[in-house]
C-alpha cells in the first residue's frame, strides 16, 4: 500500500517534520559514534596484531555482551537490540582487520606454495597468508612446467584443486617435496586426500576443511576442520595462524568428518539441486511465488537460488566425490516415497505419529532451532524494502 | 580455541584495558542514543496513531535509508552498516508500536467475533483488533452453546479454525449472521473457504491469508493475501486497518493463490518433514553435525528443526488440505529419482548440463538470491557465540 493513500493534515505534517528533524540529528550522532567505535576496535586490533593475539576472543565477547545487556535493561532498551547492534558492529570490525594485516606466527617460512591458488578458496588463503607476511607463490594448472622451481624450498604446500583430481595430483606431482615441508589440503572430503598425502610425502601432513564459501568477508567465527596427519608439532604454527585470522578450529577424525559431510553437504546440495530442477520443470512463476512468500519461504528459495548462481562443476565435484553419499541420497528417496504413500492413503494419523517421533528424537534441539530460526527470520524480514 | 592459549605481556594488557575502557564509554553513549531514537520514533508513532496513518511507510523508509547511506560514506562508515543498524532499530520501533495501540479505522463496529480465537493466529488478531479499539469476542470450540448470543450484532466475524473443519463449520454454523456483517477467514488455502462463505452468507465476504507465523512480534512488512469475495466497499476499512498495523496487502485470485501454496507450503513443509524423518532414521549425530556445520547448513537445519517444535496437527492440516498438492509432491519425487539415477550412473556431465539449464531458467533471480542469501548468512554468523 503506497504512502500516498493516506491523507495528512497540516498539523500532522508539521509535527512529523519536527520529529524527523530530531531523528536526523540523533542519526548524525549515531554515525559519529559508530565511526569512533570502529576506530577504537581497530586500535584494539593493532595492539592484538603486534602481540599476535587472535582477533576473535569468544569469552571476552560474551562477557562484554552480557554487560551491555544489563546496562541496556537499566535504560529500558531491549537487551536483544543492543546485542544485535553490537554483533553487527563486530562483524564490521572483523572485516576491517584485513586492512591492518595479521601477525605472522612463523617468520622462518621462506615460501608458501598454493596449488590451485587462482581458484576462489586458493585466492582467499593466498590473501590471508600474504596479509600475515608470508611469501606466497601460486601454482595453477598452467604452471606445471615450472613446478620444480616454484616448489623448491617451500615450507608449506597447500593443495586446493577440484576434489576429482586432488588425490591423483598429490600422488603424481608431489613426491619430491623438501623433507621438512608441511603438506596440507583444503578439500571438502578428508580421508582419501589425507591418505594420499601421507603416502606421497614423508614430512608433516595435515588435512584442513574450511567450512565456508569463498565469499565470506572475514574468517572470524568460521569453522575450519582439522584432520591430523603426521608431525603435528611441525604445523602447530599454521593452526595458530588460522586461529589468529579468527577461525574456530575443530579437530576431527577424517572418516567421521566424511560421514557427516555425506549428510551435510552431498545430500543437502543434491536436494537443493532437485528442488531447483523441480521448480524449473513445473515452470513455477518465481515472481508470484516471491510476492506470496513468507520470510521463511523467501529464505529457503534464496538458499536454492544461491546454488544456481555458482559453478556447476564445484557442486558436481562435491556430490560425486564420495560413493557413500549415494547411500544417504537413496535413503532420503526411500523415506520420501514412504511418506508420500502415507499421504496418498490420506493417513493423517500416521503423519502426526511420525511427526511426534521425529520431534522426540530432535529433543531439546527442536525448541533451540525454533528460537534460532526466529531471529534469522526477523533479520530476513528487516531486509525487506517493499 | 580458548582465549587463554595466547599469552599477553603487561604492556599489551594495559593498552587493551585502556582501549576497552574507551569502548565502554562509547557504548554508554550508544545506548543513550538508541533510547533517544526509540523515544522519538515512538512520538512519530503517536502522531501517526492520532492521524490514522500506517506505521510502515516503505517510500519514506527507503528515502531515509538512502540519505543515511550517503552521510555514512562521507564519514567513512560503510553504508551497509548504518542501513543494517537502522533496520534493526526500525524493527524495535515497530514492536513498540503495540504499546501505543493503533488507530481504529471504523468506530461504528460494535462487535468483532473471532471463531477459533484461542488458537495462535486468533490470539494475535484478537490482540491487534483490541489494540485498535474494537470490542473483540471469542468463540472457541467450547463456546458453541452460547453461539447465538456471541454472534448477535457482530459487525465482523473472523474464522480461524483448523483447515480441515473450516468449510464445514462455515456451512453448518454461520447461516444466520446479520446481513451487513463482514464474514472473513484466515485459512491458508482460499478457494474452498471463500466458496463456503459466499454460499452461506449473503453479506460482505473476504478471504485473508496472513503469510507469517503467529510468533512474529509485529505485523510490519508482513504480507497478508486478500482474495475478494463480495461487497468490497463494506470491508475496505478492515483492509485499511490491517495496513495500519504495518502489513502489506497483496490481492490475489483464490485459485492462483492456492496453486502457489501447493509449491510454497505443502511441498516445502513436506520435504522438510521428510528431511527430519531421514535424519532421525539415519540416527544422525546432531551435536557433531552442528559442530561441523557451516552457516548455510546450520540455517537449513534450524529451518527443519523449527518444524518439529510446532504442532503436528497444524502441519498435517496444511499438507493434507489440498488434494492437488499430491501432484507437486509426487513430481518432486520423480525428479529426485531421475537425478539419483544420473548420479548412480556416474553421469557427471549430465548433472552439469541440467544444472546449467536450471541456472538459465532462474535467470537474474540466481545472482539476486545469491547476494540476498549472503547477507542472511552473515547475520547467522553474527549470531554465533562459540
Amino acid at each position: 500500500m503506497a504512502d500516498g493513500r493516506f491523507e495528512m493534515s497540516e498539523k500532522t505534517t508539521a509535527e512529523l517534520e519536527k520529529l524527523r528533524g530530531l531523528i536526523d540529528g540523533v542519526d548524525q550522532e549515531l554515525l559519529k559514534l559508530l565511526r569512533q567505535r570502529l576506530d577504537l576496535v581497530a586500535q584494539v586490533g593493532a595492539v592484538k596484531h603486534n602481540a599476535g593475539l587472535p582477533i576473535y576472543a569468544p569469552q571476552r565477547e560474551a562477557a562484554m555482551l552480557a554487560k551491555r545487556r544489563v546496562e541496556a535493561e537499566s535504560l529500558g532498551v531491549s537487551p536483544q537490540l543492543i546485542e544485535d547492534v553490537l554483533r553487527r558492529l563486530m562483524r564490521e570490525s572483523y572485516l576491517n582487520e584485513k586492512d591492518v594485516g595479521f601477525k605472522q606466527v612463523n617468520p622462518d617460512i621462506n615460501k608458501v606454495v598454493i596449488i590451485g591458488g587462482r581458484g576462489q578458496l586458493g585466492t582467499l588463503f593466498a590473501q590471508m597468508l600474504t596479509l600475515s607476511g608470508y611469501p606466497v607463490h601460486l601454482l595453477d594448472k598452467d604452471d606445471w612446467d615450472n613446478a620444480d622451481a616454484i616448489l623448491a624450498g617451500a615450507g608449506l604446500v597447500l593443495v586446493t584443486v577440484p576434489i576429482a583430481i586432488t588425490c591423483e595430483l598429490i600422488r603424481s606431482r608431489l613426491q619430491g617435496l623438501p623433507k621438512d615441508c608441511i603438506l596440507a589440503d583444503l578439500t571438502s572430503i578428508k580421508s582419501q586426500p589425507l591418505q594420499a598425502m601421507l603416502e606421497t610425502h614423508c614430512g608433516p601432513v595435515v588435512g584442513l576443511h574450511p567450512m565456508f564459501g569463498p565469499d565470506v568477508g572475514s574468517l572470524a567465527k568460521q569453522v575450519v576442520v582439522v584432520c591430523h596427519g603426521r608431525q603435528s608439532e611441525a604445523y602447530a604454527w599454521l593452526l595458530e595462524q588460522i586461529a589468529i585470522w579468527g577461525a574456530r578450529l575443530v579437530e576431527a577424525d577424517a572418516g567421521k568428518h566424511d560421514k557427516a559431510m555425506q549428510l551435510v553437504q552431498a545430500m543437502r546440495h543434491f536436494s537443493s539441486f532437485v528442488y531447483g530442477l523441480n521448480l524449473c520443470r513445473e515452470q513455477a512463476d518465481l515472481d508470484s511465488l516471491l510476492q506470496f512468500s513468507s520470510p521463511i519461504y523467501r529464505l529457503e528459495l534464496a538458499m536454492v537460488g544461491r546454488l544456481f548462481a555458482q559453478s556447476p562443476e564445484l557442486y558436481a565435484d562435491i556430490i560425486f566425490a564420495q560413493q557413500e553419499s549415494l547411500g544417504a541420497i537413496s535413503d532420503y528417496l526411500n523415506n520420501y516415497a514412504g511418506a508420500l504413500a502415507m499421504l496418498k492413503a490420506g493417513d493423517r494419523d500416521g503423519f502426526v505419529r511420525q511427526f511426534r517421533e521425529v520431534a522426540e528424537w530432535f529433543g531439546d534441539f527442536a525448541p533451540q532451532f525454533r528460537s534460532e530460526s526466529r531471529s534469522m527470520l526477523q533479520s530476513v524480514n528487516d531486509m525487506k524494502s517493499h
